[in-house]
């Protein structure tokens, strides 16, 4: 599976759209805006720049593609204005992969621009200028020297392929407690392989001083074969293909040969890896968690557990397809939805999600 | 009608798509190619760029939108390798209006890549960055002296919006043989105001010694009621329509409210615009023609009046959607295709197309 062609979440504002059922990522990125919001802050006052050049990596499409970049355009709109200083073009570049839906995001540009002039006072703030930039964040995307902010949530737990050699992963999708021990070393050197890239491109496409804060899944145990929040997902939509199988929906090699190109790192394997590769300081390396249970206290049972089964549905339908074809999905969600509801008294869905917060500028 | 919000070339790649009904367009861009490859080598070698950001405006999506843009890469190498230089970095910035189908050209970008590495022998080739620039080219686009080279084909005979006052234009789309004397006037205003507007966009956004080549659809006559191959497209459009009013389809008020925010100029016009704004040396002000009837003469004549009206669906359709509703496009045009029918003996519709071509330096 060519993961840069395949992955994308799901297109437009629909029932099972990504746009629709991404309320955790929209509250991950709540939560980590304090931390965006300092970073910029001390960008502007280390620089005092007269144009800004900001990039969003992952942005997918939906509320939350223009919600982190519209509040950074705030921000340092009040520190201009607090500073008194002349107005500054900013140039906010959308990336993505290639199958994302981008034109659903350019089509909101418009209003988005509209609302941004209206609650930005003052008459000298902008012009702003957006484009989409398709491509993995695996290789480079913009030219040398050339990006002053960068940010990147709920992305970077995404690998640029499904880790090689793992074909004896069996009946399972992702590390699993049934995994042989090869699984979780070819997972883990692949995130090493792909996070080392992904920090050596961005070296080289941002400005000395420039600032990057990257929140993406992550864990606290240093065994990746510990059940969390984001493994135990994996292992209910394993149980529902599996339960295809059984049923001679899915042919077994085909389940065998499935495996989720994605990846959750410790803090220790994060910081590992900057420090290797060596172009950037640690501001800031944080692990915080978000209890599901709270999140999803206003709902009743049936009701979790068809909102965690669409929001697995909106990010890994296109792997799903790409591999098993589309005629699978809806019975596969449907049993996802089924085993979910029975395995909720058990509270292992309501496992909280840890995340990994990096706040980092480049030297 | 807000153009900018309405106005796309049909999206995908179906019978009706503006991918598959772009043949003239296609024909346009290669005719100009000359003038195009003397322009960038002219920018090569006077500035030896270690970077270079290209725009091409009014991209669309389909085979055209990232031909010209794939001929000027293959133009830099090949002056690269001639002057035995290093390799450098190029951006490509392809813009549109946020209706267009960038999806369709983003997914098609991995294998142009592909193409371009195959087809450029030198390892030490690029590395290409494209992005995508949703907005109307008659506002600011991109950052401050940013771009090196600008194109743009077929696109700025489309004005920002339908001249104002010209609801005395009853029955007619366009401006047409019936037509009261204040509306040509109308439309020569709207061009002028949109032009300058674009020409001030751009010189702000251009590197001094930048490089700017635009082809659009002109007219031979000083006089905008000569009929010539352009309009005469429009009155038969505009004849569908009435038809469709004769038959109670569409409602005449909503026909007479209806007109085409499309204008040919003449050379002198877009002349008079350019030294009036100041900020563009002349290279090359031409006017060409292509032969319609050389062009078709592989087809009879139901095939001509087929592609003919294929190629107006591809463009306009949008803009009549957002007028008329989409009910009436089979039934107008069906009409239309039988109104071009029965006009092809009198060669109408094989009248010649007037381009206009205009090479630029930014002073």
């Amino acid at each position: 599976m060519e993961v840069g062609q395949v992955l994308h979440m799901n297109a437009g504002t629909g029932e099972t759209s990504y746009s629709n059922n991404s309320h955790l990522q929209k509250k991950v990125i709540s939560m980590t805006m304090p931390i965006i919001e300092e970073a910029m802050t001390n960008l502007y006052s280390s620089t005092l720049p007269s144009s800004l050049v900001i990039a969003d990596l992952g942005c997918s499409s939906g509320h939350n593609s223009l919600f982190v970049v519209s509040e950074l355009i705030k921000i340092v709109e009040k520190l201009r204005q607090k500073s008194g200083h002349q107005s500054l073009e900013i140039q906010v570049l959308l990336n993505d992969l290639p199958g994302n839906d981008f034109n659903t995001i350019f089509k909101s540009l418009p209003s988005i621009q509209k609302n941004l002039s209206n609650q930005l006072e003052a008459k000298d703030a902008g012009p702003y200028f957006f484009s989409g930039v398709p491509g993995s964040f695996y290789g480079r995307l913009f030219m040398k020297k050339s990006l002053h902010f960068l940010h990147s949530s709920y992305s970077l737990h995404w690998l640029s392929q499904v880790p090689e050699q793992i074909e004896n992963n069996k009946r399972n999708i992702y590390i699993a407690s049934t995994s042989p021990p090869n699984v979780p070393k070819a997972y883990s050197s692949q995130f090493q392989r792909d996070f080392s890239t992904f920090l050596k491109c961005r070296a080289e496409e941002m400005v000395t001083g420039g600032r990057m804060v990257l929140t993406f899944m992550g864990r606290k145990s240093e065994d990746p074969t510990n059940k969390d929040g984001s493994n135990s997902m994996w292992e209910f939509l394993a149980m529902a293909l599996n339960d295809m199988v059984s049923k001679g929906v899915i042919k077994e090699e085909k389940m065998d040969s499935f495996n989720i190109p994605h990846y959750t790192p410790s803090l220790s394997e994060v910081k590992c890896e900057i420090l290797e590769e060596g172009s950037f300081l640690i501001d800031r390396l944080e692990l915080s968690e978000i209890n599901r249970s709270t999140y999803y206290k206003e709902y009743n049972h049936s009701n979790i557990s068809e909102i965690a089964a669409n929001s697995i549905r909106a990010v890994a339908e296109s792997l799903l397809v790409s591999h098993f074809g589309d005629g699978i999905i809806e019975k596969v969600f449907s049993k996802y939805k089924e085993i979910l509801s029975e395995n909720i008294s058990q509270d292992q869905i309501l496992l909280g999600i840890t995340n990994l917060i990096i706040s980092v500028t480049k030297k």
